[in-house]
This record gives C-alpha cells, structure tokens and sequence, in this order.
C-alpha cells in the first residue's frame, strides 16, 4: 500500500537526501502514486504537508526539497491505494495531540476486521485502518495514564497495543512526537545510524550521492528509517518481524525483540504485502 | 498582533485572488513578519500550511499561491509576535479533532488573565492565549456534546463561551470545522458575499484585479472575512463589536448582534489594539 520513511535526530537535520529517494518511488522508480505526507517536528511545532498528487511531481514535494526544513523528527509516507479513492482525509501521516504534544503517525499494511469502539478522547475523520489504529493507541494511552509516564513504561503500553494490533494484519509503522520514534515491523522495515566518522553514500533511487562529512559535525547522529534501504553502500538493520523500537536523539534506546527473530526477504516481504492486498 | 483571513463558500474556490493581498501585508504594504499559516478544507480532511517566515517572502507562501488549492473553507493568519519569540508551536491557525472533523481556529487579539483550568480532551502545545482559548472552546464543546448538535444549538454554545472568553480582552477569531465558519468580532472584521451578478474587485494592497464573472457560475456564493477589508471598489459589510456570526454555503445563516451594534473605525480599532498591546 505504501512506504515509510522516518528520521530521528540528536540536532535539526535536513532530510532532503533520503526525501530525494523516497520521493522517487512516488511515482518515477515505483508506483506509488496515490499522494504523499511529510511532517516536520520543530520543537513542539509541528509542520505537516499532505498531497493526493503523486508524489515525484508534487509542487508540495517540490517544496519540501527546496525548502530545506531542518527537523530532529521527520515522517513521511508514500501512498498506493489498494482500494478506493485516495482523499486528503485519508493521507499519513495523521495527526493528533495527546498530553499537550502532537504526535504523527504513519502505517504501511492492512489490519483486517479491525473496529475497536469509538473512542472518549479520539474520533476518525477518514476512513482508514491506519487512522483507526493511530485513534485507538491513543485512546489507550490517554485511558491509562493522565500525562506522559516514563518512557519506559510508555514503552511497553505501546509494546502491548502493538500486539493487540497486529493480530488483525499487517502492521508495519512509525510514530513520533517530535521526540522520540517509535517504529515497528510486522514484514519489512530498515533503519540506519548515521554517526561519526561519516562516509559517502549513494541513492538506490536516484544518481545522487552525499559526502555526510562534509554536511555534518563529529557529534551528530542521525537515523533513518525506511521500509527498504535508500542506499546502495551502507549497511541497513533490519527490523525482525514483530519487533518494535524505540529511537531517541538519533539512536535505538529501547527494543522488543521475539524470541526467535525472523527476517524476511525483501520478496518474501512484497509476497506477503501482495497476499494481503498490500502494494508497496 | 495579527490578520485574520477566512473563505467559506457553496463550491471548491480558489483564494489565491485575496491571499495574494492579504500576503501583501506580511511584509510589504504592512509589518506583519512574525509567520502565517493558512488551512484549506477539503472534504474531510485539512491541509494546513504553517509558517514562521515573513509571508510575503515565504517559499510556502509562494507554493499556495501557485499550487491555486480550491477549498470551501479556508482559515489565513498573519502573525505579528507582540512579545516572545516566534515559534511554529505557536503560529496559527491551530488544528484539533472534535467530534470526527477537523476544527481550525485562528486569533487576532490579546486575553489577559485567561487561564481555564487544563482540559482533559484538550492541551495546549504551545503558549499562547490564542490557544488557551481554542483548546477551552473545544473542551467546553466536548463535555456539553458527546456528538455534534444541531446547528442553531452549536451556535448558541459557541456565543455563551465567546461571551465568556472575551471578558478577558481583545477576542476577534475565526473558527471552522470544513463545513462551518464561526466569524467574532471585538473590534475589526469584515466581510463580503460574493454571487451573481458577479463584477470586477481591485486589490487593496497590490495593483491586481480580477472580474469574477470570468471564474465563477451563477450558483457560486463566496463569503470572504477579513480583519480589514481586501478590496478597494467593493462595499464589505463590518461585524459589530461583540457580534457572532456564522456562515456556511457562503453566506451568512446566523448571527448574534448587541442590542445596541458599535462600529468601530479603522483608526478607532488600531487605537485600541494598541492600547491592549495588540499591534495590526
């Protein structure tokens, strides 16, 4: 149905590289073509752009690259419907505040049969599973506590709304609040650390390659996060399935891994999105 | 402190024709510098474009005038920060979910001692007053309707916390939720509905016109509302102090007047902004 793409930082930093090879599977390298969503967390200001143009010929998209927005937390999404007409309502990231801070949230899959109760704190305005998902962690944060716990016991609240989830399907996610990210996996999800000494790395999507040393400081760290890796010459971790991680100042801080982690093929993965009636 | 800018109309309007003026002020006819944001409804669901650059030099500004978004409801603000830094947490228009849509809320005006108890369906992000009352607003709503009542029943709700909220100072607001467009007026608004015949408008503040019977069908009704007015050849109606007034489908279906209406002037409403710290 679609692709990720997540940042999580220790200083502002301009995404414009990985955006530049993700955009390019809206549309040019790949066909998602069903519109696109980026948000930036600046601070606690949160600044999202949503398009139901395909994205790698969006003036938003455009935008997006010539403005140089520096941002410690960034989600993206790229769109490909598998049924129905793409609306605005129906665009990730989706939006909401929960203890006084926005948080954003993205989904790639199909959760199937998936309605819990309409919620006290958090309503639908479209008619995705994804947004009913992103309303009903919510609902169930807001239940259980009245303002933010410790981030290890958020942690785990998350860890066991995830499971609850993912029974229904696939359920492959990222999560922020300007803060810290939450992401995980249920087929295919990536992630790199960018940290000194920095190197050169070259787009799997487009002919572009960045020297990182020559754009950051010794003290920088950067993750990235992607359903697949936008890059041909660094190394990319891969989420198992079912895994969950927490990332902050631009590191894993917290991970749920099984007990026997399993790692599927990039076709093994597009086999079983496929199976569910998800395109990527 | 700032402009307000709203559209609400019977079909998909371009506001490129008003922003363009209304933008003018963020920076060249006028001193508003401190960011502005803009939100267009479409259905369901929101695109909201927010800014802390000076408008009439933003890159984003720049997009929505060319990007030429047709929406039945648009919320616009420009922002001139009478104290503090700017921040995007505190740019408006601000955006929540109630009742299954999206609100937008935008101010123009200075509360003081305004200081509602913290909501349990609504925080504040940021620090303004602006929010503060948006989020009351909101909250006070949430607890009276556990769905959305009719409309005449909303409108005398929105008057009851209108009143007050604006015990507390300088309240001009514009407030919709897609479908709906709140208009309040403490000191400056005005307004204009636009329908057959159509004629031609002369831009204020740049040297731009446009004959709207080119653009429109003999069915198209266009509320356009506006802190001062946008063109120079066209009579806009003024909101009297203290008066509520609600438009949808273009026009205006309900209103909220004093027994005695106070018109202020142009030079009568700078004075007193500036005497409550509020700079236009």
């Amino acid at each position: 149905m679609c692709q990720l793409l997540g940042m999580n930082c220790n200083v502002p930093t301009d995404i414009a590289f990985s955006f530049e090879g993700f955009r390019m599977r809206g549309g040019l390298t790949d066909r998602h073509t069903d519109g696109f969503g980026i948000g930036f967390f600046e601070g606690k200001g949160l600044r999202l752009f949503l398009d139901d143009k395909p994205c790698a010929h969006s003036p938003v998209a455009d935008l997006v690259n010539s403005y140089r927005i520096k941002s410690t937390n960034v989600v993206a999404h790229i769109r490909k419907a598998t049924q129905g007409h793409t609306t605005l309502e129906n665009t990730h990231p989706f939006q909401r505040e929960l203890w006084g801070e926005y948080w954003l949230f993205a989904h790639n899959g199909n959760l199937k049969s998936f309605n819990p109760p309409a919620g006290k704190f958090y309503q639908t305005v479209g008619n995705t599973d994804s947004e009913r998902a992103f309303c009903h962690i919510l609902e169930s944060l807001r239940n259980r506590f009245n303002t933010k716990p410790a981030t290890d016991v958020l942690f785990d609240a998350v860890r066991e709304l995830t499971e609850e989830i993912r029974a229904h399907g696939m359920f492959n996610f990222i999560m922020s609040n300007g803060e810290m990210m939450f992401a995980h996996a249920s087929t295919l999800l990536f992630y790199i650390v960018r940290k000194a000494p920095f190197g050169q790395a070259q787009l799997v999507d487009d002919d572009l390659a960045i020297d990182f040393s020559q754009v950051t400081t010794p003290d920088d760290r950067v993750a990235v996060i992607a359903t697949l890796p936008l890059t041909a010459n660094e190394h990319w971790h891969q989420l198992a399935c079912d895994e969950l991680a927490l990332f902050q100042h631009g590191d894993v801080i917290l991970r749920s891994l099984p007990e026997n982690p399993v790692y599927l093929s990039r076709e093994k993965g597009l086999e079983i999105a496929r199976s569910q009636g998800v395109g990527y």
